[in-house]
Protein backbone atom coordinates (compact mmCIF):
# COMPACT_ATOMS: atom_id res chain seq x y z
CA UNK A 1 0.00 0.00 0.00
CA UNK A 2 1.89 3.58 -1.09
CA UNK A 3 -0.07 7.20 -0.02
CA UNK A 4 -0.27 7.60 -3.70
CA UNK A 5 -2.72 5.19 -4.19
CA UNK A 6 -4.63 6.19 -0.89
CA UNK A 7 -4.42 9.93 -2.00
CA UNK A 8 -4.98 9.65 -5.68
CA UNK A 9 -8.25 11.44 -6.96
CA UNK A 10 -11.31 9.62 -8.03
CA UNK A 11 -12.00 10.42 -11.93
CA UNK A 12 -14.61 13.46 -11.81
CA UNK A 13 -18.20 12.78 -13.10
CA UNK A 14 -18.90 14.61 -16.10
CA UNK A 15 -22.63 14.90 -17.11
CA UNK A 16 -24.20 18.06 -19.71
CA UNK A 17 -20.04 18.97 -19.84
CA UNK A 18 -20.23 19.77 -16.24
CA UNK A 19 -18.43 18.77 -14.08
CA UNK A 20 -20.51 17.23 -11.43
CA UNK A 21 -17.63 16.24 -8.80
CA UNK A 22 -16.26 20.16 -8.56
CA UNK A 23 -20.33 21.04 -8.44
CA UNK A 24 -21.06 19.01 -5.32
CA UNK A 25 -17.80 20.31 -3.94
CA UNK A 26 -19.03 23.41 -4.55
CA UNK A 27 -22.38 22.58 -2.77
CA UNK A 28 -20.45 21.11 0.34
CA UNK A 29 -18.01 23.85 0.58
CA UNK A 30 -21.16 26.72 0.86
CA UNK A 31 -23.35 24.09 3.31
CA UNK A 32 -19.71 24.32 5.41
CA UNK A 33 -18.94 28.16 4.96
CA UNK A 34 -22.28 29.99 3.37
CA UNK A 35 -20.35 33.13 3.20
CA UNK A 36 -18.31 32.31 0.34
CA UNK A 37 -21.58 31.88 -1.27
CA UNK A 38 -21.40 36.04 -2.10
CA UNK A 39 -20.40 36.77 -5.75
CA UNK A 40 -20.07 40.41 -6.78
CA UNK A 41 -20.26 41.11 -10.45
CA UNK A 42 -19.86 44.12 -12.35
CA UNK A 43 -19.36 45.91 -15.51
CA UNK A 44 -18.09 49.55 -16.77
CA UNK A 45 -19.62 51.51 -19.46
CA UNK A 46 -18.59 54.46 -21.22
CA UNK A 47 -21.16 56.23 -23.60
CA UNK A 48 -19.60 56.04 -27.21
CA UNK A 49 -21.76 59.15 -28.65
CA UNK A 50 -25.45 58.48 -30.06
CA UNK A 51 -27.23 55.31 -29.28
CA UNK A 52 -23.68 53.20 -28.64
CA UNK A 53 -21.93 52.52 -25.90
CA UNK A 54 -19.67 49.85 -24.66
CA UNK A 55 -19.10 47.80 -22.00
CA UNK A 56 -16.06 46.27 -20.34
CA UNK A 57 -16.46 43.41 -17.66
CA UNK A 58 -13.50 41.28 -15.85
CA UNK A 59 -13.28 41.16 -11.98
CA UNK A 60 -15.86 40.03 -9.62
CA UNK A 61 -15.98 38.88 -6.63
CA UNK A 62 -16.90 35.21 -5.14
CA UNK A 63 -16.17 32.12 -3.12
CA UNK A 64 -14.66 34.47 -0.70
CA UNK A 65 -11.89 36.11 -2.77
CA UNK A 66 -11.56 38.58 -5.36
CA UNK A 67 -11.46 36.37 -8.69
CA UNK A 68 -8.27 37.04 -11.02
CA UNK A 69 -8.71 34.65 -13.05
CA UNK A 70 -9.66 36.45 -16.26
CA UNK A 71 -6.41 37.74 -17.86
CA UNK A 72 -8.57 40.62 -20.86
CA UNK A 73 -11.89 41.92 -20.07
CA UNK A 74 -14.86 40.77 -22.15
CA UNK A 75 -15.85 44.00 -24.31
CA UNK A 76 -19.87 44.38 -25.62
CA UNK A 77 -21.10 47.21 -27.22
CA UNK A 78 -24.74 48.30 -27.33
CA UNK A 79 -26.64 50.50 -29.90
CA UNK A 80 -30.07 50.63 -31.67
CA UNK A 81 -31.32 49.94 -34.60
CA UNK A 82 -31.26 53.28 -37.71
CA UNK A 83 -35.73 52.70 -36.73
CA UNK A 84 -34.78 53.73 -33.02
CA UNK A 85 -31.74 56.45 -34.72
CA UNK A 86 -29.10 54.39 -34.00
CA UNK A 87 -26.02 52.78 -36.64
CA UNK A 88 -27.19 49.29 -36.05
CA UNK A 89 -23.56 48.08 -34.97
CA UNK A 90 -24.49 45.91 -32.13
CA UNK A 91 -27.81 44.51 -30.18
CA UNK A 92 -29.90 46.99 -28.79
CA UNK A 93 -30.44 47.18 -24.29
CA UNK A 94 -33.68 45.25 -24.48
CA UNK A 95 -31.76 42.58 -26.68
CA UNK A 96 -29.25 41.83 -24.34
CA UNK A 97 -31.78 41.19 -21.77
CA UNK A 98 -33.31 38.26 -24.05
CA UNK A 99 -29.81 36.84 -24.66
CA UNK A 100 -29.03 37.10 -20.44
CA UNK A 101 -32.23 35.73 -20.18
CA UNK A 102 -31.82 32.84 -22.52
CA UNK A 103 -28.52 31.85 -21.84
CA UNK A 104 -29.32 31.73 -18.08
CA UNK A 105 -32.30 29.12 -18.44
CA UNK A 106 -30.46 27.43 -20.37
CA UNK A 107 -27.31 27.16 -17.98
CA UNK A 108 -29.33 26.69 -15.21
CA UNK A 109 -31.62 23.80 -16.45
CA UNK A 110 -28.46 22.18 -17.42
CA UNK A 111 -26.37 22.28 -14.24
CA UNK A 112 -29.27 21.22 -12.23
CA UNK A 113 -29.85 18.23 -14.67
CA UNK A 114 -26.43 17.20 -14.07
CA UNK A 115 -27.01 17.12 -10.53
CA UNK A 116 -29.64 14.77 -10.74
CA UNK A 117 -27.69 12.67 -13.25
CA UNK A 118 -30.17 13.73 -15.99
CA UNK A 119 -28.66 13.07 -19.74
CA UNK A 120 -29.46 16.61 -21.60
CA UNK A 121 -28.43 16.48 -25.80
CA UNK A 122 -29.42 19.63 -26.86
CA UNK A 123 -31.00 22.90 -25.93
CA UNK A 124 -32.55 25.46 -28.35
CA UNK A 125 -34.88 28.32 -27.04
CA UNK A 126 -36.90 31.43 -28.62
CA UNK A 127 -37.39 34.26 -27.00
CA UNK A 128 -39.86 37.37 -27.87
CA UNK A 129 -40.38 40.68 -25.79
CA UNK A 130 -43.33 42.59 -26.29
CA UNK A 131 -42.25 46.57 -25.81
CA UNK A 132 -44.53 49.73 -26.00
CA UNK A 133 -42.12 52.79 -26.77
CA UNK A 134 -44.83 55.08 -25.85
CA UNK A 135 -43.37 54.01 -22.30
CA UNK A 136 -39.73 54.69 -22.91
CA UNK A 137 -40.80 58.22 -24.70
CA UNK A 138 -43.25 59.61 -22.00
CA UNK A 139 -46.00 59.54 -24.29
CA UNK A 140 -48.36 57.66 -21.89
CA UNK A 141 -48.08 57.02 -17.88
CA UNK A 142 -50.43 54.05 -18.21
CA UNK A 143 -47.59 52.13 -20.57
CA UNK A 144 -44.78 50.55 -18.41
CA UNK A 145 -41.00 51.48 -20.28
CA UNK A 146 -39.82 47.89 -20.45
CA UNK A 147 -41.02 44.89 -21.72
CA UNK A 148 -44.95 44.14 -21.30
CA UNK A 149 -43.99 40.14 -21.52
CA UNK A 150 -41.37 37.82 -22.30
CA UNK A 151 -42.01 34.31 -24.08
CA UNK A 152 -39.85 31.40 -23.82
CA UNK A 153 -39.60 28.25 -26.15
CA UNK A 154 -37.39 25.81 -25.32
CA UNK A 155 -36.79 22.63 -26.94
CA UNK A 156 -34.41 20.11 -24.79
CA UNK A 157 -33.69 16.92 -26.29
CA UNK A 158 -33.67 14.41 -23.02
CA UNK A 159 -35.76 11.54 -21.72
CA UNK A 160 -36.46 14.00 -18.90
CA UNK A 161 -40.30 15.50 -18.67
CA UNK A 162 -41.09 19.10 -19.26
CA UNK A 163 -42.21 19.55 -16.36
CA UNK A 164 -39.14 18.46 -14.47
CA UNK A 165 -36.71 20.95 -16.73
CA UNK A 166 -39.04 23.77 -15.76
CA UNK A 167 -38.77 23.37 -12.40
CA UNK A 168 -34.86 22.85 -12.73
CA UNK A 169 -34.62 25.84 -15.11
CA UNK A 170 -36.68 28.03 -12.43
CA UNK A 171 -33.46 28.10 -10.48
CA UNK A 172 -32.10 31.08 -12.86
CA UNK A 173 -30.67 34.50 -11.80
CA UNK A 174 -31.86 35.72 -14.46
CA UNK A 175 -35.50 34.24 -14.33
CA UNK A 176 -35.69 35.79 -11.22
CA UNK A 177 -34.61 39.39 -11.84
CA UNK A 178 -35.98 39.66 -14.96
CA UNK A 179 -39.88 38.30 -13.04
CA UNK A 180 -39.32 39.95 -9.90
CA UNK A 181 -37.86 42.94 -9.18
CA UNK A 182 -34.19 43.88 -7.81
CA UNK A 183 -33.34 46.91 -6.10
CA UNK A 184 -31.67 49.10 -8.25
CA UNK A 185 -29.73 52.28 -6.90
CA UNK A 186 -28.89 54.78 -9.58
CA UNK A 187 -26.19 57.26 -8.27
CA UNK A 188 -25.59 60.40 -10.92
CA UNK A 189 -22.42 62.75 -10.30
CA UNK A 190 -22.02 65.72 -12.90
CA UNK A 191 -19.40 67.93 -13.41
CA UNK A 192 -18.79 70.66 -15.86
CA UNK A 193 -17.75 70.13 -19.66
CA UNK B 1 -38.97 79.73 -57.31
CA UNK B 2 -38.53 76.17 -57.93
CA UNK B 3 -40.55 72.61 -56.15
CA UNK B 4 -36.59 71.80 -55.44
CA UNK B 5 -36.33 74.97 -53.01
CA UNK B 6 -39.93 74.39 -51.45
CA UNK B 7 -39.53 70.59 -50.63
CA UNK B 8 -35.71 70.82 -49.31
CA UNK B 9 -35.81 69.47 -45.98
CA UNK B 10 -34.47 71.40 -43.20
CA UNK B 11 -31.12 70.49 -41.85
CA UNK B 12 -31.56 68.06 -39.35
CA UNK B 13 -30.98 69.16 -35.56
CA UNK B 14 -28.13 66.82 -33.90
CA UNK B 15 -27.70 66.80 -30.49
CA UNK B 16 -25.45 64.53 -28.48
CA UNK B 17 -24.87 62.39 -31.60
CA UNK B 18 -28.92 61.84 -31.98
CA UNK B 19 -31.33 63.28 -34.72
CA UNK B 20 -33.27 65.51 -32.81
CA UNK B 21 -35.43 66.18 -35.85
CA UNK B 22 -36.17 62.45 -36.50
CA UNK B 23 -36.54 62.07 -32.79
CA UNK B 24 -39.74 64.46 -32.60
CA UNK B 25 -40.77 62.59 -35.94
CA UNK B 26 -41.20 59.43 -34.15
CA UNK B 27 -43.10 61.27 -31.66
CA UNK B 28 -45.48 62.84 -33.44
CA UNK B 29 -45.96 59.52 -35.49
CA UNK B 30 -46.50 57.70 -32.47
CA UNK B 31 -48.93 60.59 -31.61
CA UNK B 32 -50.84 59.81 -34.92
CA UNK B 33 -50.85 56.54 -34.91
CA UNK B 34 -50.23 54.88 -31.35
CA UNK B 35 -50.18 51.10 -32.51
CA UNK B 36 -46.81 51.55 -34.42
CA UNK B 37 -45.15 51.72 -31.05
CA UNK B 38 -45.50 48.36 -30.65
CA UNK B 39 -42.17 46.26 -30.67
CA UNK B 40 -41.49 42.78 -30.41
CA UNK B 41 -37.58 42.24 -29.92
CA UNK B 42 -36.22 38.33 -30.29
CA UNK B 43 -34.02 36.25 -29.66
CA UNK B 44 -32.72 32.49 -30.64
CA UNK B 45 -30.10 30.40 -28.49
CA UNK B 46 -28.23 26.92 -28.64
CA UNK B 47 -26.69 25.04 -25.99
CA UNK B 48 -22.70 24.36 -26.71
CA UNK B 49 -21.93 22.08 -24.10
CA UNK B 50 -21.34 22.65 -19.98
CA UNK B 51 -22.09 26.63 -18.96
CA UNK B 52 -21.49 27.68 -22.71
CA UNK B 53 -24.50 28.61 -25.10
CA UNK B 54 -24.93 31.49 -28.13
CA UNK B 55 -27.62 33.61 -28.88
CA UNK B 56 -28.36 35.15 -33.17
CA UNK B 57 -30.40 38.10 -32.88
CA UNK B 58 -31.54 39.32 -35.71
CA UNK B 59 -35.28 40.24 -36.53
CA UNK B 60 -37.57 42.18 -34.87
CA UNK B 61 -41.21 43.92 -35.45
CA UNK B 62 -41.18 47.83 -34.80
CA UNK B 63 -42.73 50.93 -36.71
CA UNK B 64 -46.00 49.50 -37.64
CA UNK B 65 -43.89 46.22 -39.70
CA UNK B 66 -41.35 43.23 -39.52
CA UNK B 67 -37.75 45.24 -39.67
CA UNK B 68 -35.89 43.95 -42.29
CA UNK B 69 -32.37 46.33 -42.22
CA UNK B 70 -30.25 44.13 -40.53
CA UNK B 71 -28.59 41.83 -43.16
CA UNK B 72 -26.41 39.88 -40.28
CA UNK B 73 -27.40 38.42 -36.83
CA UNK B 74 -25.32 39.52 -34.03
CA UNK B 75 -23.84 36.65 -32.43
CA UNK B 76 -23.80 36.37 -28.30
CA UNK B 77 -21.89 33.99 -26.27
CA UNK B 78 -22.07 33.31 -22.80
CA UNK B 79 -20.08 30.95 -20.22
CA UNK B 80 -19.34 30.68 -17.00
CA UNK B 81 -15.67 31.44 -14.84
CA UNK B 82 -13.83 28.43 -13.98
CA UNK B 83 -15.04 29.10 -9.96
CA UNK B 84 -18.67 28.34 -11.52
CA UNK B 85 -17.04 25.27 -13.51
CA UNK B 86 -16.97 27.19 -16.87
CA UNK B 87 -14.44 27.73 -19.57
CA UNK B 88 -14.87 31.70 -18.80
CA UNK B 89 -15.28 32.16 -22.62
CA UNK B 90 -17.75 34.72 -22.38
CA UNK B 91 -19.62 36.81 -19.84
CA UNK B 92 -21.78 35.22 -18.05
CA UNK B 93 -25.62 35.56 -18.25
CA UNK B 94 -25.83 38.21 -15.11
CA UNK B 95 -22.89 40.13 -16.15
CA UNK B 96 -24.69 40.13 -19.21
CA UNK B 97 -28.12 41.71 -17.04
CA UNK B 98 -25.55 44.72 -15.80
CA UNK B 99 -24.20 45.46 -19.44
CA UNK B 100 -27.87 45.93 -20.33
CA UNK B 101 -29.17 47.95 -17.64
CA UNK B 102 -25.43 50.46 -18.13
CA UNK B 103 -26.49 50.93 -21.62
CA UNK B 104 -30.20 51.21 -21.28
CA UNK B 105 -29.53 54.06 -18.76
CA UNK B 106 -26.69 55.70 -20.88
CA UNK B 107 -28.90 55.53 -24.24
CA UNK B 108 -31.86 56.48 -22.38
CA UNK B 109 -30.23 59.65 -20.62
CA UNK B 110 -28.54 60.91 -23.66
CA UNK B 111 -32.02 60.46 -26.02
CA UNK B 112 -33.96 62.30 -23.53
CA UNK B 113 -31.30 65.09 -22.93
CA UNK B 114 -30.78 65.37 -26.42
CA UNK B 115 -34.70 65.66 -27.48
CA UNK B 116 -34.55 68.96 -24.44
CA UNK B 117 -32.06 70.36 -25.70
CA UNK B 118 -29.59 69.48 -23.32
CA UNK B 119 -25.40 69.10 -24.03
CA UNK B 120 -23.80 65.94 -22.65
CA UNK B 121 -19.98 65.76 -23.24
CA UNK B 122 -19.17 62.31 -21.89
CA UNK B 123 -21.02 59.21 -19.77
CA UNK B 124 -18.96 56.85 -17.79
CA UNK B 125 -21.22 54.17 -15.13
CA UNK B 126 -19.70 51.26 -13.31
CA UNK B 127 -22.30 49.07 -12.27
CA UNK B 128 -22.04 46.18 -9.04
CA UNK B 129 -24.89 43.01 -8.44
CA UNK B 130 -24.57 41.22 -5.48
CA UNK B 131 -25.32 37.67 -5.77
CA UNK B 132 -25.45 34.70 -3.10
CA UNK B 133 -25.20 31.63 -4.72
CA UNK B 134 -26.91 29.67 -2.28
CA UNK B 135 -30.25 30.87 -4.28
CA UNK B 136 -29.16 29.29 -7.49
CA UNK B 137 -27.98 26.17 -5.92
CA UNK B 138 -31.52 25.73 -3.84
CA UNK B 139 -29.43 25.52 -0.22
CA UNK B 140 -31.89 28.31 1.38
CA UNK B 141 -35.74 29.05 0.27
CA UNK B 142 -34.50 32.41 1.83
CA UNK B 143 -32.01 33.85 -0.26
CA UNK B 144 -33.35 34.81 -4.06
CA UNK B 145 -31.40 33.36 -7.08
CA UNK B 146 -31.21 36.95 -8.81
CA UNK B 147 -29.20 39.69 -7.74
CA UNK B 148 -30.10 41.27 -4.12
CA UNK B 149 -29.12 44.74 -5.05
CA UNK B 150 -27.69 46.41 -8.10
CA UNK B 151 -25.33 50.04 -7.64
CA UNK B 152 -25.48 52.18 -10.22
CA UNK B 153 -22.99 55.12 -10.31
CA UNK B 154 -23.25 57.45 -13.38
CA UNK B 155 -20.51 60.48 -14.02
CA UNK B 156 -21.42 62.57 -16.39
CA UNK B 157 -20.24 65.51 -18.21
CA UNK B 158 -22.78 68.22 -18.70
CA UNK B 159 -24.42 71.24 -17.50
CA UNK B 160 -27.97 70.02 -16.01
CA UNK B 161 -28.28 68.46 -12.92
CA UNK B 162 -27.93 65.20 -11.23
CA UNK B 163 -31.85 65.19 -10.26
CA UNK B 164 -33.06 66.57 -14.12
CA UNK B 165 -30.40 63.46 -15.41
CA UNK B 166 -31.78 60.72 -12.79
CA UNK B 167 -35.37 61.61 -13.91
CA UNK B 168 -34.22 61.20 -17.48
CA UNK B 169 -32.86 57.92 -16.85
CA UNK B 170 -35.31 56.30 -14.96
CA UNK B 171 -37.44 56.22 -18.60
CA UNK B 172 -35.15 53.14 -19.31
CA UNK B 173 -36.81 50.44 -20.26
CA UNK B 174 -33.81 47.79 -19.21
CA UNK B 175 -34.39 49.73 -15.63
CA UNK B 176 -37.88 49.37 -15.58
CA UNK B 177 -37.50 45.59 -16.43
CA UNK B 178 -34.84 45.06 -13.69
CA UNK B 179 -36.42 47.50 -11.23
CA UNK B 180 -40.14 46.34 -11.49
CA UNK B 181 -41.19 42.50 -12.29
CA UNK B 182 -41.90 41.06 -16.36
CA UNK B 183 -44.68 38.44 -17.10
CA UNK B 184 -42.47 35.87 -18.41
CA UNK B 185 -44.01 32.81 -20.07
CA UNK B 186 -41.52 29.48 -19.95
CA UNK B 187 -42.77 26.39 -22.18
CA UNK B 188 -40.48 23.47 -22.30
CA UNK B 189 -40.95 21.17 -25.04
CA UNK B 190 -38.95 18.34 -24.57
CA UNK B 191 -37.96 15.28 -27.05
CA UNK B 192 -36.11 11.58 -26.32
CA UNK B 193 -32.18 11.45 -27.75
Amino acid sequence: MSITTTTKPAAAVIQNGVNVTALFDTIEAVKREPAIAGFQFRAANSWLGGGRNRSTIKGFRGAGREDDARLQPFTLDADEPAVLLGEDRAATPVEFVLHALASCLTTTMVYHAAARGIAIESVDSTLEGDLDLRGFLGLSAEVRKGYQQIRVRMRVKTTASSEQLTVLSKFSPVYDIVSNSVPVDVVIETSAP
